[in-house]
């Protein structure tokens, strides 16, 4: 019998009727003769609320009381979705993180999972049963309640595919299925039926958010095929897979970008081994996350060196690289919090050369300048003044034949 | 070291304000020496919200489900009153039912304790640690979760003081203690410093609602010394232990009542053995709960019988009793909801005769007509018209001594 695991998020159980509403779409595929694992979210709102609970009451809340409280969200959510199922004359049993077992390290709030026990899951599911298993939480080996970050109703029910060796992984969200670039930027940006794990890898890191990444991460890991779908609207939504050799595939997938970034730069630095942490390390040290890097030499036996950081983080980043400057003796540190990353993103590009000259010369042709590039295998990206976003994605999206009729907006 | 266990209920444990003012109250104990194990409720509101989006979701809740989702209210509270300890700098760790564990049975929304784990507490205790416990719920065998119906957090509560051998267990409530009667009735109402157990079991079934009888059977199953205070006032409270040998007792404790009783009649029923049993039998099987029972034998070698029941449960009853009547061929089912039940208790009665009488004549002198009459070895109750209520309450209170100053409602 075929297995499939559902996971909803917090809108789509936001509230007993979408509950229902939910109830209705796993009934429907218990009909076509599927088996079904379904993970859930909070309700929409729920977890802030804890949040502010905790916050309240103590500074910093500790960690593992932190998720003693958080996981409740989910087990109210898992409580009521099996109630909806029996209402509607459908067996179902519910479970959490910690019944299931899902163990994880003891990293409270953004735990790993280690192992799934899924003998309890699969005599339910040989008695018919819907098994409904709350997301975001685990349990250590010593018994306590553990929570994995972010999103990590996603993670939940990829790992609970592959540990039931699922024949796919089915997430319900509020759009339905990813788009060859954001929607609200292009017009004509169309749904795509299929997409590969390591496409998505870079669509969901440059700003696509749509899943977490980390769930895409262990999908392909253990070759779970992942689908974005809509709970409200029908429709096949995204396929996320690996490549299939045989599949003809367009050169470029899609284009995404992140409006979230800032640019420091530090110039005439001394050229020295070493000088790349020395200038990265206080960076790191501050907790800032680093995305492009690049660096130049330049004649004088000195280097400039430019790098990208969440705009969030620009003005601490910009007062730690000032004093890097003086310590190192550099000519000058300075910056720009008025900036964008856009990339094509594609596997098709492996095997066509000139991709990136077609990239560049688009983007010049509409009189846009390049700030930064950064390559990777399957993906190129630039940095652009701010303003030039909609028309750097839009003139992209042309001139890779992304473009449709634009009819989903309707 | 002297072991306590502290008991705070839902609105002792109502805001982020009053979560913190009860971390003082257990930092203040633990500054006297004592170790502290914390049981506590849901937040006050939190169970019936839960309840409202389980009916919502569910005509009749499943009951395994709907204790997945009720026991959610208690894990908040113990992972936010662990973390306001934490922020007085006071080390603490909080546990769920399941991860104590408090083993019960596998009847869902009343199950009762079978088992507790003591050892991972004990760890904490020996480590300096507060340990904050969930009341109301534990787990099955098979590691469901289960809850211990309406006021389980005091069962909860002894059965842990039981488990550890503590020394005392407090149950924090907002009041400060158990009265000689209702001061609302009576103003010159006292608080009693000590109470016997079987003396609180009688009060507490009557209608004196401090304390869940469930969890006084079980203090006195278990010998746990019980005080009841508040947690808002200062004050000693009312201890509940087993009578003392040299203890100097007052004749009686306490006048209890209800207001919740309705009385049916069915009168000239034909007197063969099993006569009661035909009477009771469908009511019991309606799930209607007996308290008094009267039968009499008539002249006609028919017999008249009373009972009372809870008034809410009165006019299906009666409708019962009718049919009954029909089928027995009895003369007549009648019956009256506007009756009330006043019961002197106090383990003195058991070496003082008169007492009986005393109480007969003390509501004579005030024309109130006894419609009924019950006796146990340390209680008498008598059936009143509701009317009666105030005055007989006043002059028992008054006739037996226990008039105090009324200062308490200053």
């Amino acid at each position: 019998m075929a297995l499939f695991v559902h996971k909803y998020g917090g809108t789509s159980v936001g509230s007993v009727e979408r509950i229902k509403h939910v109830a209705d779409n796993i009934i429907a595929a218990r009909a076509r003769g599927e088996d079904i694992v379904v993970v859930v979210s909070a309700m929409s709102g729920e977890t802030n609320r804890l949040v502010a609970l905790a916050k309240e009451t103590q500074e910093s809340p500790d960690p593992r009381e932190l998720d003693v409280i958080l996981s409740t969200g989910e087990q109210v959510t898992i409580g009521l979705l099996a109630m909806a199922l029996k209402q509607k004359g459908c067996p179902a049993v519910s479970y959490t993180g910690l019944q299931v077992p899902i163990v994880t390290d003891e990293a409270h709030t953004k735990a790993r999972i280690m192992d799934i026990g899924t003998e309890r899951m699969r005599q339910d599911l040989d008695q018919g049963k819907v098994v409904v298993v709350a997301g975001f939480q685990g349990v250590t080996a010593s018994n306590d309640i553990t929570t994995l970050g972010r999103g990590g109703s996603d993670t939940t029910a990829v790992a609970l595919a592959a540990a039931l060796k699922a024949d796919e992984c089915l997430i319900y969200t509020d759009v339905d299925g990813v788009y060859t670039t954001d929607p609200r930027v292009e017009p004509k940006a169309q749904r795509l039926d299929r997409i590969t794990f390591e496409e998505m890898l870079e669509m969901a890191s440059l700003g696509s958010k749509v899943l977490q990444i980390r769930s895409v991460e262990f999908a392909g890991k253990y070759n779970v095929p992942l689908r974005v779908l809509s709970s409200f609207k029908g429709g096949g939504g995204t396929l996320i897979s690996y490549e299939e050799e045989n599949m003809e595939k367009p050169v470029i997938s899609g284009i995404a970008f992140n409006r979230d970034e800032a640019k420091l730069t530090i110039l005439g630095v001394p050229d020295r081994p070493g000088v790349a942490s020395k200038i990265l390390g206080p960076i790191a040290g501050a907790n800032i996350e680093v995305d492009m890097i690049v660096q130049n030499v330049s004649q004088d036996s000195t280097t400039d060196f430019t790098f990208t950081v969440n705009r969030s983080d620009y003005p601490k980043a910009l007062a730690i690289l000032t004093e890097t400057c003086r310590e190192l003796g550099a000519r000058e540190a300075s910056g720009d919090d008025a900036i964008v990353k856009v990339s094509i993103v594609g596997v098709g590009m492996r095997s066509h050369a000139g991709i990136a000259a077609q990239m560049f010369e688009t983007l010049a042709r509409e009189g846009i300048n390049i700030l930064m590039i950064s390559t990777s295998e399957i993906k190129i990206s630039v940095v652009l003044k701010e303003k030039y976003l909609e028309l750097a994605v839009r003139s992209l999206h042309e001139a890779f034949g992304l473009a449709g009729s634009g009819d989903h907006l309707g």
